[in-house]
């Protein structure tokens, strides 16, 4: 089959033609892939910048947002069978380790990360498990979707664990309307009762960002304009400041923007959290880290999708074309999400 | 009556002849002191180091924690009788508040904090009122446990917060087993299943802390060791890293000592927690301020205290020996916590 | 003033002359009322049904669903100024007993309850307490909210305190969709994300629920019908049945309509419960009572309404026509809430 | 192997020879039996009263409270070695289906019952599955332990399911101090801080009771008095009643022993909750079933049995006795639980 793979760090990945995956183990699922998401980190793995942490075998085939139909199964997957469209889950989990046994799959222990440390989606095929795969409304097509299995998977997650604090009177604010942020501000409009501000520097992702439920907007100019702001339009803070961005001073900003007893929930990341503990005691504040969702996450994610109360704005590109897409996507050319289909 | 009042900081209080608190409100209620805790925030108050945060007007009668029996109560009060033997909640909360209609009386808008920046209980009477009292088993002596008032509050307050997660099986850290930090082992001894480990510079607050609850203790020698000593017995990391020093390296620490998802609390200050987002969202960590507890935190530590589950060590000074206890305490010879008793 | 009075039970209420009432107490707070809410609490009141639970001097003013502007207030008010347009929490709460001091003010042991052991709303003034009122956002109107001080305070309790359960991709049945249940569906689809069925036996209240957010309708024929539908449509069950009715049948069929671990929740009531104990276990589903609204549900409530996410359908009369309204109601002629204006 | 099997209901089952256990599928596990607990749900099986509701092909062998050493593992288990000390929790779980993922493993869509429906126990193996056994501390012994693993799992379910309600100064009531009764007593003494009274007919288990963490004990004799006493000890009724009784008039009890706000939780089973919706919604009252519990529920009842907290009293019987086992539970000649040791 063809396949985008990375052989070398810093050059180019390249389309090749590949063995197709087969079954080897009981909970084994093969997909005909209908849709890859490509993503900015896609661009760090070709820099390099995951080697420490993911430490692949070179080469592989990229790609850890996916959707497809199911092509195969192994001998004891009994919960989707051949046919059935799906989206998978970034991590293909055990089910056995603690973490498994609560629901915080994310946190697995024995889990593999196709894209990162194994062979992922930018091909005809993916070999995933059975713990992975989230079987879809008929409605969904793979490429509406690919693109949530791990951005927007990272932004419905942190909302979700925010939710019962967000009820009527309350107050959201979003550092950051692009790729996650986008549609972290779907998911408080969805699930959530409270008044979202959005803050970014661009007045075009403003404007989409109220088209998709924002009660207010910050355009990003110096920190004490935005912080005076959003302290008025707030009535003194909001109760969560969800920072997508997590660098560039979003990081230091986020704690200003909330009222006594709140919180900064860093979902993006880069920059640096430094704080007086005399702060964080005497204003009870909380920092509260995000990592990408759970499986029920993303099963809930779907079925706001399937309810039209999440959409992505997308960008296709045939699979050969994958170059032109990483190109775009690094040229900042690429309006919303790229996703390559085969 | 007789009182501690600071004339100026830097100087030591002197024992003075005031007047008399009088009823001027309808929830005021005017108490006999029984006993009133001596704290290091006194000698905090003194050097003017609480000017710039509670600006109070000098001279004022110190102490903050404070216990006794009822005198006087206003026209409105209906929640305690002239007699009953009360401990006081370090806030005069007003019950109107947002923050008071949800329990959260520690972020009250209105209140006073007596012995801050309203006269406090080192005197003969204290004026306060009923949303402060907290009336109390007759079993307990205002001097075994006006102590709890502030500090053993705060200590209570962090393991409250965290009890939910502490379910058999966890692990809990406690950095610094001094003032605060003996309360809060009781507390998680009392109320949590978790494993408890102790990290201390001294071998006998060790030993302490032992007799109190601890499962595990670790000399805090360098932080490597105290490090992989914590790891090792608790299998990875803890659960919530309860930090009672927060300062001098403690606070850098704490992050290390918690395994992925798990939480750091401040609850000492002075130092500064310095976080990479990329640490805090690839482990899901998160840094959890804790301030003094609310009126029902006050409320349940009582219940624990008449049932012999918290405990305090005391050194009980009469009133007019202040500067005994005060010069005691500066000096390092005061042993567990003082008590003025009119 | 002119005040609806309720001098024998089973006879019309009268139109009297009374005198004003005065600020006694440091929290009273007197207003003008701006509407009272007619309920059929009231015909109950009228025909002695309140006598033995609340037991009130006759004569009494009626009228337990208020709003208005504020008149005058005690000495400790402090939340509130004169001028302020306000709505009434039904308790006169105490903010000393316990169950105030967690923000669980509708259990207060202290309460008066105007309109049915105190004089109400059906007159020019009304003289409440400090903790009572709730300040309305500038955009609302007495008249426009008033009903939903008591019967729409109960209908959003329920739902918000299920709401943290139905996150994406669950179902609430909503059983009755009257007075109380077409708040109850409005609130589930403000504050939750479930798909929401409703069940009733007319037809223009399902087309009434469907404009009000309901996904899913079933029209309450015979009971095997409306469970077979029921369970279809949720895929075996809600998670969460609200029953509106609470008799004829229906608190019989409610936990027929939910999934095993799901909740049936009481707010109508007039009928009994009955389940055996081993399906209680089985299926481990729970039975949970609603009471009316706290101080905070009122406030949130407040707040949707602001939103334009909660509306009531009205009538108003003048406070002098009561009688008109009072008949209209009884005759089935009251097309949605009965409001009298003075 | 030797095997205690079924034949027919209504007779005693036999010990046979029947043919061993072997791995057929990837997550299988077979275990050497240290011992099957011997419970009252036999004698109802023998009796044919789960014919209705697990339908077994007979014969079969009985057995469903299991520990021992793992001998044989399939060939995708991951979470033990052969030789590992288990204890299996009773339903071989999917770790698929959406109660699965979110941990709610005890109701599993697509389960075996070893015991009830499947091979269970009374035999030298026992085959199971990875998602069912709990490995064990190395102080353990499955003959201390096996009847934790359906009666003990079920008490502390419940106690568990509550223990975020029962904080310092809070109230449980515990109808029933047998089997589970003094494994939900020593339960909440674990991992609660609530005092807790308990309520039999018998005057040995009330002892038995107060050596086990009770703090009060009240003998059932008329339901006027037992509900007098409690509601004086408890100052007006128990957050929660645990009823591990739930027959015999003790379910229409639990309701009274409770204050408004309350709830009574369903364990033992038999009997009919009658409750009019006046009652439910005017108290805000609710009613929890409560069914066994899960694998994290067994995880953390095994820690507190490491710990020494939560023990077992048993009699144990040869496996080739087991008619003497049957005989003696049947006529009451049973002190505590009944262990079968091949």
């Amino acid at each position: 089959m063809k396949a985008v793979q990375l052989h070398h760090y810093d050059q180019t990945p390249t389309l090749d033609s590949v063995a197709e995956p087969t079954i080897t183990g009981p909970w084994d699922v093969i997909v005909d892939v209908g849709a890859a998401g490509l993503c900015r980190t896609d661009l760090h793995i070709i820099e390099g910048q995951w080697e420490a942490i993911q430490h692949p075998s070179l080469p592989y085939i990229l790609g850890h947002e996916n959707a497809g139909w199911v092509r195969e199964v192994g001998s004891a997957v009994t919960n989707v069978v051949v046919g059935d469209t799906v989206i998978m889950h970034p991590l293909t989990s055990c089910g056995l380790c603690p973490a498994c046994r609560v629901g915080q799959d994310s946190h697995c222990e024995n889990a593999t990360f196709p894209g990162l440390n194994a062979n992922g989606g930018m091909a005809e095929l993916l070999k995933t498990n059975a713990r992975a795969v989230v079987k879809l409304d008929k409605g969904l097509e793979p490429k509406d979707v690919a693109a949530l299995a791990d951005a927007g998977l990272t932004a419905y997650h942190a909302v979700r664990k925010a939710a019962s604090q967000l009820f009527p009177g309350t107050h959201a604010v979003v550092q950051g309307a692009g790729g996650l942020g986008h549609i972290g501000i779907q998911s408080l409009a969805a699930i959530t009762s409270a008044e979202i501000t959005v803050v970014d520097r661009s007045e075009k992702a403003l404007e989409l960002a109220k088209e998709l439920g924002a009660h207010h907007t910050v355009l990003a100019t110096d920190d004490a304009t935005v912080e005076k702001q959003v302290l008025d339009i707030t009535g003194g803070g909001a109760q969560i400041a969800f920072d997508f961005v997590g660098e560039k001073g979003a990081e230091k900003l986020a704690p200003k923007l909330i009222h006594n007893g709140g919180s900064h929930y860093v979902i993006g990341y880069g920059g640096r959290v430094e704080l007086d503990t005399i702060e964080i005691i005497s204003r009870e504040i909380s920092v509260v880290g995000n990592l990408v969702g759970t499986y029920n996450d993303l099963v809930e994610l779907m079925a706001l999708t399937a309810q039209g109360r999440v959409k992505l704005h997308t960008q296709t590109y045939p699979l050969a074309n994958f170059d032109d897409a990483i190109a775009d996507l690094d040229a900042g050319r690429l309006i919303g999400r790229g996703i390559l289909v085969p």
